[in-house]
């Protein structure tokens, strides 16, 4: 039984339980948004729309990133779709075709290996350790290419983390890519959380990218359902085509909800230095953890310990952290080859976040 | 270009067209799924939910389901997904493996053969014809079933055509199916606008079947994205795992929403009574076109009528009509060989309908 099926059932059954396995942040939408999708739901925005999204909030998006990140997209580059998690999909669909392979960085989100593996192709996946600062060797990368090899997944800030790699070492990264025809999907979804300063594909250096990312983290809004891909017009338009297929478009008012928030700087600025705090709270705490050591995320919403204890199971620890003290957190092999390593998440509130953290170290002194 | 893709354009540019191509209705969704939909935005129903949707939606769609079918569902039969569109890529995705082969008959709403392909399956079609009142032979169908073929998608009432067939044959070609050990993907996002008895696969006979449906047409929801699919419990679950993978969930709190839908019988009435004119009067202006024969439609919201003269081509017909009268239909070739036809949706008001069909008639005499 998965960690948040179990978790769902205890609660069920009427259980607290110190919810530090969820991947989305307790922070409300923006006031704004509300307001839009109801005004939108209102006055009948009920009906069909273009899969690339409507053309008010490409043209958003498209003024968002200019400003945020100096990068002129073209309309023909920008696809609104249902969540970052689809941009990813059709982003891996996009690049891989069956029997082919992409890279990972490991530890890595789950999806990005499930979804190349979906589409037919290999996850070739590039291990990195908590020793090394979480840092990926462009050596090693390198190494790992082989020729049916067309993508590589970069996630910075990272999920589970927390790591944002120096902008030098990104460029590497990129070279390798480039020397070897190699696709970069750059999932940021978690760039609004970054407290070093952060590369993004969009800066340059890759020739060929795809950038993923969504409403979710940055605007709090994982249940609305909104993510985009940034790319090129070739790529946008298979994504498009994709969306089409399999969902038509995104539900229509909350495209219209979803221009607001890009409007709502306030909120991502509040949610942002709220993450802030709860990292150097978690920071504090785990501390105090003699037999945990972990990398202090430079940004995302998670801190990823690793026990002290060579024959540490993290995957038996859950399991008794949950039934024993009712907190849930997510052990390390749901993200690789990470046996002493568990993944904490920042997304509830900060005295969930003490009280859970405090009744890990009890167990692990 | 495409006749969306020309409207588009025309409207842009401030021209009028009457649209008699859009696959939705025009009528609003029921004010109390906007409310609830509202009152769980505030309520921040703005999280992730359990991919098969929330338990309390997944109970009503049960509850639903035995009232209007006498079919009792476990919830575990049951899948919510974004839109009736994903319903139906899940259930062919779940029924067909690379390799395999679907049959579709034609005229058919063109998803089915798109999808079909997009999982790397082949896709045998059989045709129906206006001579024998759009009803497909037994006998073809099981001609035509080959070696690799593991589903037949219905979809009945039926887009374009209107049709929906005789329980006494539906019943037959289940028998076919379950002969071949074909899984019945049965389409049944127009049931709510029959206005003859419309065969439900809910009500037995097929050995292994997936109903796709949506909340779409029923209660005029095509913005909102809601659809589900009913079969047993291995393929729910492959559907689940499907949109796990690909978006997560749908929208909270258009979750909310969907379970004020299923009690809006009201609403449901009022849309099936209007269509049920719009039909009627479709037909009395399409009577005065001596040039068209049309088949009367038992439910759905589209007629599909044939021109007489052999050399009629529908695609030029309708490129005409959009250009010269500012009328679009969608020419027959978007759902088979059918070249000598063309599909007027009626989700349009009356006035529109009639307006566009005697521009029709002024054009074929």
């Amino acid at each position: 039984m998965s960690v948040l099926t179990k978790v769902v059932k205890l609660q069920r059954e009427g259980k607290r339980v110190i919810r530090l396995d969820v991947g989305e942040p307790d922070f409300p939408p923006p006031a704004a948004v509300v307001e839009a999708c109801h005004e939108a739901l209102k006055g009948e925005k009920t009906h069909y729309t273009e899969s690339r999204g409507i053309p008010e909030l490409v043209e958003a998006l498209r003024a968002y990133l200019k400003s945020k990140s100096h990068f002129d997209a073209k309309p023909e580059q920008l696809v609104v779709t249902v969540g970052g998690r689809f941009a990813v999909y059709a982003a891996i669909a996009t690049a891989v075709k069956e029997g082919e392979s992409a890279m990972i960085v490991e530890p890595a989100w789950p999806a990005y290996k499930e979804q190349i593996e979906f589409v037919g192709g290999k996850a070739i996946s590039v291990q990195t350790s908590l020793e090394d600062g979480w840092g990926p060797s462009p050596e090693k990368i390198e190494e790992r290419i082989r020729s049916n090899t067309k993508a590589i997944v970069l996630n910075y800030p990272s999920n589970p983390t927390g790591k944002i790699v120096k902008p030098s070492l990104f460029r590497e990264i990129l070279e390798v890519a480039n020397e070897h025809n190699l696709t970069v999907i750059s999932d940021e979804v978690y760039d609004s959380y970054s407290f070093a300063p952060c590369p993004s594909i969009l800066e340059g250096g890759a020739d060929s990218f795809i950038l993923t990312s969504s409403f979710s983290k940055t605007w709090a809004m994982t249940g609305f359902r909104v993510g985009y891909a940034v790319c090129d017009r070739e790529s946008a338009e298979k994504i498009v085509r994709l969306a089409s297929l399999m969902y038509t478009s995104v539900p229509e008012f909350i495209q219209y909800g979803a221009i607001k928030a890009l409007e709502s700087e306030e909120e991502a600025t509040r949610n942002r230095e709220q993450m802030r705090e709860r990292i150097a709270i978690a920071g504090r705490e785990l501390d105090r953890i003699p037999g945990l050591e972990y990398y202090r995320p430079d940004g995302a919403m998670y801190v990823f310990p690793e026990a002290r204890e060579e024959s540490f199971d993290a995957s038996t620890f859950a399991e008794s952290l949950l039934n024993e003290d009712g907190v849930s957190v997510i052990p390390g092999a749901g993200f690789g080859r990470y046996p002493r390593c568990f993944r904490i998440s920042l997304g509830s509130p900060k005295e969930v976040i003490v009280e859970g953290i405090r009744k890990i170290g009890e167990k692990i002194p």
